[in-house]
């Protein structure tokens, strides 16, 4: 296995409480209590397990060096003591997304939507992990996982932060949208 | 299994017969007579199996609109009837290229090693599928799979290609390269 994949393990067990799981665009996720979250496969598949999510953490894919250098000079890294609250949030883009031109996608995500600007405003505070999961051998049922944690404190930052994000041109391309919200 | 799957099995069945196999940078694959071109997973893996490797079609990544739909016009898909010689080109690129930002891969790619117009020479009698490996959950060899396709009239445009496409500064990047021919 490569060591870049990551299982979320919604069931009985887990470090996370959840606290929600709402539908944001299309089809929920069932309830579930806890959440693992495991670095590595999940083999054989636990027997109370309500949902397995398995995404890769990869290379970058629309930053320029001015924001990949300033994106990674300002975040924190997944797991401090005193992020508390967690988010994952998963994610499928549309037909039309994936057949764009790369230089299309970038102008949507960047120049017209503001992503890394949005997500830089609230770093370090919020901090995240991106999970890719449209290239697993298997079919998933969403394109991408993000898992964000922040202190408690931080909490109206991060409903900030999603609200903008939702508002712009890029998320008219995404057509399963959840957000599972996780304390600890 | 997403439907974008394939696997390319060495061993003593196939339609392709495997003419050479030549290590061009780094490790090479062991020899085997012939190649099956399967679309989705093999499993149990054959038991004469000499190796397997997998990917996944996938979105463009480096492509402009305007660049895409000259590709788009001018290709044909693989598996002409004529064209009963290809090649199976696996490559791995250095930690060094994964780490460069979106827009300098793209620079190297196109801008400077003219990729895109390189392979637009050759079209329509080089046909191509690329599959990509490195986004898998199993830690995989290579990172790109290319099987190409041609008439036997073509085989020297094949190599003048594959020999414009190795002297660019993008190879540099290549840290494992096999080349596969095959006949059928």
């Amino acid at each position: 296995m490569t060591s870049r994949l990551f299982s979320f393990v919604a069931g009985g067990a887990g470090t996370w409480t959840i606290t929600s799981v709402k539908p944001v665009t299309g089809e929920s996720l069932p309830d579930a209590a806890r959440l693992s979250v495991i670095a590595g496969p999940v083999e054989p598949r636990p027997r109370d397990a309500a949902w397995i999510l398995r995404g890769v953490t990869s290379n970058t894919r629309y930053t320029t060096r001015a924001e990949k250098d300033a994106l990674t000079a300002a975040q924190d890294a997944i797991g401090r003591p005193e992020a508390t609250r967690a988010a994952l949030i998963p994610i499928r883009k549309s037909a039309a997304w994936w057949d764009l031109s790369q230089d299309e996608r970038r102008r949507i995500f960047e120049e017209r939507s503001r992503h890394v600007t949005i997500g830089m405003k609230y770093l370090p505070p919020v901090a995240r992990r991106l999970h890719h999961c449209r290239d697993l051998e298997t079919a998933e049922p969403f394109d991408f996982l993000t898992f964000f944690d922040y202190a408690p404190e931080h909490a109206q930052s991060f409903e900030d932060m999603v609200g903008e994000l939702r508002a712009t041109e890029e998320w008219k391309f995404v057509e399963r949208e959840v957000d599972v919200r996780l304390a600890r």
